[in-house]
């Protein structure tokens, strides 16, 4: 069993000194797992039955409800769909929305284990930059247009429009939409596309944006990190005729494809478990990183990129004098601290980066991680 | 929330004066279940964090134990991955096992969910009949020199070698090996291709079974009918490197994909639970309900089949005098009794057959059952 969090490669080996906050026992306190699971179990094994695909009605409720208020997106039962996390979700609309050889657009960077699930799909990824302000919308209407001349179609975009991972940036205020609808702007360029952008408060799930004529937006989000990541328990947020097509799949036929029990658990559990506190913490953590990073390491943010003001991972670093973070991570690593290095991140390039995950440690602890890994990048060759 | 086993279209409704066998509770006690998830969740919060991709190891060395003693398929834990339930394990088979325009074998009829996966994929369904004994070993030889003679390959052979889903027919003992190794019969024809037997004692499960050179088997089964459908647990059972390759599935990057708690749930669960039982009162329902078809209603396994021996299914009755079945489903479900339209597990034909999910009831309700269908026939129009 990894440490939490371990699948992240967090900043610091737990032991050695170091001590995570709130570690082992996750976000819910252990005698309210303990209850909800007793009461998920209670009603005549319902939760252990087959249950509906679209995932308890409850749940799809209270996740509607809290996107309505929350998110300041409508929202209804009807738009939500329970998924096995955003792995499983991002796998379903791959499988349900793309055919061989369409063409799917990520960031690069992006979240390292959304394109090894793109990557089990045959299609053709291609990135787009990130600028200052998130997605560089400029440089995706030129990769839309090298398409549309070439009779090529863009089926999906796959986004992180706040807290970016690796780079914790927000898709800027400058594209996010006052408008109470979906999360997207249009651009004045033919065709009816829409772009997504972001509302900077709430929304902070990876989407998924279909490039068709109309363009609709699934975003996905998961209780991974404010709940409990072994549930594998997600959501997918949606106009209901897409959803409906995801919950058509043939997989989740069988009773709903995704363990119920985890899903009533945690309909149980939550929404009691106020997540903005968790994200506060991080963004305290964030500060308290940024002022203690190691002194050979300097952040590669895009130019004018302000500080994360939020998210569980630190804005990707740089190795200094041009080491491949790869080499480096041996030497951090027989020093108690670790990081994934930004290859994983970029389709191509990125060996000079770093992705820090901080939030499970206070301030001592980062600031112990520093010299650790300014230990680490002096024992580099030069 | 359907009641339990709705998914399968279950012979009676629960209620109107039918009592289920063990409904609602399953075949796991309730306070059985409650300790097990207390324990689940009590070491530290490991239950509800990052698992490992393969499964917990306990579990795995669990299943291998058992398929060893009971399926007499020398197994480690290393053959054994914990799946999402035999529709996720069929969906990642798919995934990481065929390309586009591949050959796909499945038998006609089939488990009809699993028509469903395997249409999501961009591959050629292609259906092999079955004869009395199953599997038709003939035809499968016949179909497999079509495409060798047109250039093209058959990726992927789906098969249900023991208790059939629809037809309850178990692949006969002349197909099935006296031998302790994989469950495959080596033809006689160039190339080594292996085709699939089974062991008639011990395999229950649905089998996928790779077309390559060397011609491995994946063999799929679940928690599902022996300890809770709600998990979504099972298991894949195959040469490691095999396992590797679904376990590098990008969906599975993120812990697991499965959900982690469920799966140290079964662990603690099972192996306690004893399956024979299931199945052997399952047998004992199949006699009861072969005794007393609706008297309009004819068995239509191939000539010769022996009756199910178990299973959860009574193999395919025939409506008479051609009526549809898909007519005939309001007309019984009217008097409270249901099936499932043969049409769903055929890649054609099958109208006239209807497949009776029987194993809820006992031999009253099935009297009762027989004697509604009986009247549901009558009142088709001629």
């Amino acid at each position: 069993m990894d440490e939490p969090g371990g699948i992240t490669q967090n900043f610091l080996r737990h032991g050695r000194g170091v001590h995570l906050r709130g570690a082992g026992s996750g976000p819910v306190a252990r005698g309210a797992r303990a209850r909800a699971a007793e009461a998920s179990l209670a009603r005549s094994g319902a939760a252990l039955a087959y249950g509906q695909v679209e995932g308890p009605p409850g749940l799809r409720h209270a996740l509607a409800r809290r996107i309505t208020a929350r998110e300041h997106v409508a929202a209804t039962a009807a738009d939500v769909l329970v998924t096995g996390g955003n792995s499983q979700g991002l796998e379903q609309v791959l499988t349900v929305f793309s055919e061989p050889g369409d063409v799917v657009l990520v960031e690069s960077p992006t979240y390292n284990l959304a394109l090894g699930i793109v990557r089990d799909h045959p299609v053709d990824i291609v990135g787009v930059p990130l600028d200052a302000d998130g997605l560089d919308v400029a440089a995706l209407e030129a990769r839309l247009e090298e398409f549309a001349s070439a009779g090529r179609r863009a089926r999906l975009l796959y986004t992180i429009p706040t807290y970016h991972n690796p780079t914790g940036i927000c898709l800027s205020a400058r594209d996010a939409s006052a408008s109470s609808s979906w999360p997207g702007v249009t651009t004045d360029r033919g065709r009816g596309r829409r772009l997504p952008r972001a509302r900077v408060r709430g929304l902070r799930a990876a989407v998924a944006l279909a490039m068709d004529r109309e363009a609709p937006v699934i975003r996905l989000g998961s209780f991974s990190k404010t709940l409990a990541p072994g549930l594998r328990v997600g959501w997918a947020n949606a106009r209901a005729d897409l959803l409906q097509r995801l919950a058509g799949m043939g997989m989740l036929e069988s009773g709903g494809g995704v363990s119920y029990f985890a899903r009533t658990w945690s309909s149980r559990c939550w929404p009691r478990r106020a997540t903005t506190s968790t994200w506060s913490c991080c963004a305290g953590s964030t500060r308290g990183a940024a002022t203690r990073s190691p002194p050979r390491c300097k952040s590669a943010s895009p130019p004018g990129a302000a500080s994360p003001s939020g998210g569980r991972l630190l804005r990707v670093a740089r190795t200094p004098g041009g080491g491949d973070a790869a080499a480096l991570l041996p030497l951090a690593e027989a020093r108690g601290v670790s990081f994934a290095p930004g290859a994983r991140f970029c389709l191509e390039g990125g060996e000079l980066r770093l992705r820090l995950a901080f939030s499970l440690y206070g301030e001592d602890a980062l600031r112990e991680g520093a010299r650790r890994l300014a230990a680490a990048l002096a024992a580099m060759p030069a």
